[in-house]
């Protein structure tokens, strides 16, 4: 690793304040923190309260509601993982259900998270898999990676540097986050197929003309996507800067997919689909994906395949008899990170 | 209306701390209120703090973090809402997204909100159309139906009494949401078609054998649902009680359809493919959808369709000039619930 962490990585909080910024798009961003940590692993954050390191629970004060103890609980979990792992990853990716289940303290708890991942070096990836018609998707798009204004001044979104979607509500709905995604500097993935069982039960269904329909939404992946941010609809331009780093991003598109690493089968035809697009890669480790088996994701440019990993590396102590939590998630997250970027 | 509005709903307080319960199944909850209130709307609560009613901004703090101060001035443009068109209505459809872009405090907002609909007498139907692999999709279960239990005690959810899911990532994710649903006694809502323009592209698609994409995932919603719930992976039996309401619910199912109102061709067919299902059918008034359009969703019990608006009534004093916001919107409940009944 040829650069610390504090320095690979823009800040987007100017971003998030809706300011004119020097922000590089999400893809450049992505580009040069992968070439500077030689990693592709995205570090997932699905805190279960029941599951975490013990540390973690002495964190929480001594009384109070069970939500509140809960989330500092959950805060310093990850905050514990960031720490130990995060040197070999370029990328959190908070799984927001296991914060939404804690109430308003879990949400506090999800934007600590986020600014500690931050500064950290890290980005951050919202992973809330959302959807919804055209307003509802222009309000989520202000949650993760925007600021809604009021009244009463500019609310801050969470300042994600990306988040997933789900596309089953059409191009429309993908549009409008896509816009508050530009907006933004930031990324989109959108889930063409993806690493559960049941994916076969809609997104491997057959179109007329024998195509599965995974196959159309990664068209409609690739004819979203743009290089950088000079197309047409693509937000405001950066007051400077853009030129100095719009190279670094390898020629990815801001609309990547989310691309289950449990069948490997399809990487290869899905590469050819959107050759562009960044790929988020779950399923590794704990469902049953191997990253060997996922080379021809890496191409055009070793960022465009992100191996995510969640329980594999927080749960590493317990496959590591005697080992602490934080040494061992550490230890899995740089074995992954080693044996990803052998591949490419 | 013959009963008043705090009559005809059991509290869902003990179920969302994990206790047991006398509540009945959601259905038939849902069928004793739309009975008892002559009603079959609900009442969308997708609050913009830039349109929010005069009224409600005054509510805010002097000062503090915009945050606090818009999510305040929500809760109260969200509370005269359900003070105004609430007793029309059977029901609140609170859309996620307008409350998580207020971060921690929107979360908070969003749990009073839920809470005054619940001493209005309305059912809470909460609006994220998630759907998430399967450990992901419990998580969700916990937040939006259950609790999750912790070591330093259970935390619940928001307790609706049910909420909407998106079906792309297949079968097995939808049925770990409705294994949290029933273990609540909640319903659970699945996008079939949608309200929005871009609901044709994915939605739409033709599959192999000619029928479209749509289709399948009806023969799902039907499949997944039960009647009550006695059947097998039904969640825990209530202590006492259900005998007493199982047959208000019509004999529809637990699992509904999202069915946009805005391609009324499409409901006859629906109501075939789902015959016990709730229809929840967005898109009437701002988004085009006419309600006269919509005979063919009220059986087999008028309980089955559901007819939601937000933007119509929230902004109908806009389209009657002098009319104060919340007659304005009582009013056009009011019409709307007399125009829906007058089909059944």
């Amino acid at each position: 690793m040829t650069s610390s962490p504090d320095a690979v990585t823009p800040s987007r909080g100017a971003v998030a304040a809706g300011e004119g910024t020097t922000t590089a798009p999400f893809a450049d961003r992505l580009a040069t923190i992968v070439t500077a940590r030689e990693s592709q692993v995205v570090l997932g954050l699905d805190p279960d309260p029941a599951q975490l390191w013990p540390e973690a629970l002495d964190a929480a004060a001594a009384d109070g509601p069970p939500a509140e103890r809960a989330a500092q609980a959950v805060l310093a979990h990850c905050r514990a993982l960031v720490e130990a792992a995060g040197p070999a990853c370029v990328a959190v990716k908070p799984q927001l259900a296991c914060f939404e289940r804690l109430g308003a303290p879990g949400w506090a708890a999800l934007a600590a998270v986020v600014e500690h991942a931050r500064e950290a070096g890290l980005l951050v990836l919202a992973d809330g898999k959302r959807g919804d018609i055209a307003v509802s998707a222009a309000a989520y798009g202000q949650a993760l990676v925007g600021a809604t204004p009021t009244p009463l001044g500019a609310v801050a979104g969470l300042g994600a540097d990306a988040f997933t979607a789900s596309p089953y509500l059409g191009i429309d709905t993908l549009e409008e986050l896509l816009e508050a995604a530009r907006g933004a500097r930031a990324g989109m993935f959108v889930l063409v197929r993806t690493s559960n069982p049941g994916a076969a039960d809609l997104q491997d269904a057959e179109l007329a003309g024998g195509r599965p329909l995974w196959e159309r939404v990664a068209g409609i992946v690739h004819d979203l996507g743009v290089v950088g941010t000079t197309a047409a609809g693509a937000g405001p331009a950066p007051a400077t800067g853009r030129g100095a780093t719009a190279a670094t991003g390898g020629g990815l598109h801001d609309v990547g997919a989310v691309v289950g690493a449990t069948a490997p089968e399809h990487v290869a035809r899905m590469r050819e689909l959107m050759p562009r697009s960044v790929f988020l890669l779950p399923g590794i480790g704990a469902q049953g994906g191997r990253v060997e088996d996922l080379a021809p994701a890496f191409a055009p440019h070793r960022a465009a395949g992100l191996v995510t990993a969640s329980r594999s590396i927080a749960t590493a102590h317990e496959r590591a008899s005697g080992a602490a939590p934080a040494a061992a998630a550490r230890a899995e997250a740089e074995r992954l990170r080693a044996a990803a970027w052998a591949l490419a």
